[in-house]
């Protein structure tokens, strides 16, 4: 799949720039102290549906033909994809359908449908909770002629999610910042993916992006170290909802491996390690899969040591009863 | 006396910008559904140290005269000044001593001593826990030949203070958004002195900047009503300890005076039901000061019915264990 150039790359966030929010850049001076190199935290749980979610959403939808966007649209997903995808459905006026897995946290169920989505939740969790929704979207579209939408693995999504970075390589141009690492929470790896072709392509030759999953669902990690794809066992819990796709997507795959890409894998103890720093430091509300990037330089922070990261943090939809437990263990 | 210009109150932003962080202006579609218009949530609970005091602090640090630098600083404070100015003083280089009321939230004063400030507790609480600790500085000041910095009563922080409302001003200039209140967390009235002057010289002749104020603690309300200072008797329970003088200050009324500012109170209840509608529709970490301005719009909401709205939501210095309770309930 060809990567799109730079002037294609910045005309794809300018498109998006009148719906989206520009999320703040925020420097964590507790973190940087801690791996003595420099920190920031992209607070992307603070764009609109609180998850980098409804930029890829709202730039496929943008891209549906003139009779797709009459027909609506169908997709399957745990809660983030879901909630930014009614959101970008209810701005352009497209009908959004969407199957749910019925254990998604509360929030994101009720989110979708305040912004008018129809949700139908599914049941079942065999082969893995994603897989069983995502059979029954394809069931409902061939029934209903909708388009069917997939969460991760779709070329134009990819290059949606890729706004995310931009704006960031935008912002760290602005600060006279580098950037070593950039780590993005993965679950499918849209994010990872157009976050990898926009520092593939902009001027930060020594940037490496991180794919950054819970452990037990290193699809991503170990695709990349096999050269094609592989699927975790799912064995271990997670309290990262968004974060639980066992394999990535195809076409992400594709684009991660013609570029240096690396998977790192943090357990659930840092994740809500992440999620209580944020709460006292950072004063930001992240949910399990927004907190893994935390997560992640808490746990290896060798690995970053003198270096300059930048920790994209999305997104912020978790139950309150759920955020009140961890953060007061 | 005399309000600075246009020209000038911009020159006193933009010679703190180097150091501080535009903090996001983030809308919010449900608050405005609410009042059937529009609401924008400045997050300033995202600067440096939490809180706006951070801006004041360092405008007044900057100001002091090179003997009075190599002096070192002393100011009393319930939190937020005093982990501004801790944090303005590492930043310059300025030694600063603060008394903090021993009962003050422990991650305002474990903060404020992280940022090097040497920190002493007062114990006493009578006439008020705010009054004993003023007391106790401006004996160490003479003691030892400090400067003393008042939290709030103070011509130059007061500047300092204006450069949220300019940085708010320039921020809804971009968008193309009116602004028909501000509303801004009042103690001392720092806050809202420096954003009416602001909003009485910039071209937004139909705002009026409302200072909010605790139930009980409507020192500025009373004042601005007899057109005196007056003292509010601060016997109902409120948690915003950061909004607990019972009278303004005097150049703080004397400035709001020669504007049409007025002051709205909120009670606890509604500072709690902010806390919680910033925690699962924004993702911010508020402290109860901080989410008084959305405590504010939903206690009174037929006041903002069909107008533009923006709320100044400063600071996020809660103690977690104290936050986990309040949006648990």
């Amino acid at each position: 799949m060809p990567i799109p150039d730079l002037k294609t790359l910045k005309e794809i966030y300018q498109s998006l720039q009148s719906y989206t929010r520009k999320t703040p850049m925020i420097p964590s001076e507790e973190l940087g102290a801690r791996v003595q190199g420099k920190v920031f935290v992209k607070a992307e749980s603070l764009q609109k549906t609180g998850a980098f979610k409804f930029r890829g959403a709202l730039y496929r939808l943008l891209k549906l033909t003139k009779h797709e966007k009459s027909r609506g649209v169908i997709a399957y997903s745990s809660g983030n994809f879901a909630r930014g995808l009614a959101a970008a459905g209810e701005i352009l006026g497209i009908d959004v359908h969407l199957v749910m897995p019925a254990d998604a946290p509360k929030n994101k169920i009720e989110s979708a449908r305040a912004h008018g989505a129809d949700v139908k939740l599914c049941y079942q969790s065999e082969p893995s909770r994603e897989e069983a929704a995502a059979a029954e979207a394809v069931r409902l579209s061939r029934q209903h002629d909708y388009s069917l939408l997939h969460p991760f693995d779709d070329a134009t999504l990819i290059q949606g999610q890729s706004a995310v970075a931009m704006e960031a390589s935008e912002q760290l141009e602005q600060m006279g910042e580098t950037c070593h690492f950039l780590l993005c929470p993965t679950g499918g790896g849209s994010l990872a993916a157009g976050s990898s072709m926009v520092f593939n392509t902009v001027n930060y030759p020594d940037t490496q992006v991180l794919a950054i999953e819970p452990s037990g669902y290193e699809g991503m990690t170990l695709s990349i170290e096999e050269g094609q794809r592989a699927r975790a066992d799912g064995k271990l819990f997670s309290s990262c909802d968004a974060l639980q796709a066992l394999s990535p997507g195809e076409k992400n795959l594709s684009i991660i491996q013609n570029s240096k890409v690396a998977g790192l894998a943090v357990d659930e103890e840092f994740v809500h390690e992440g999620i209580r720093f944020a709460a006292s430091k950072l004063k930001l509300i992240l949910e399990p899969s927004g907190a893994i990037g935390l997560g992640a330089l808490l746990q290896h922070s060798e690995k970053f040591r003198g270096k300059t990261t930048v920790i994209i943090a999305s997104g912020g939809n978790i139950d309150i009863e759920k955020y009140a437990m961890i953060i007061h263990r």
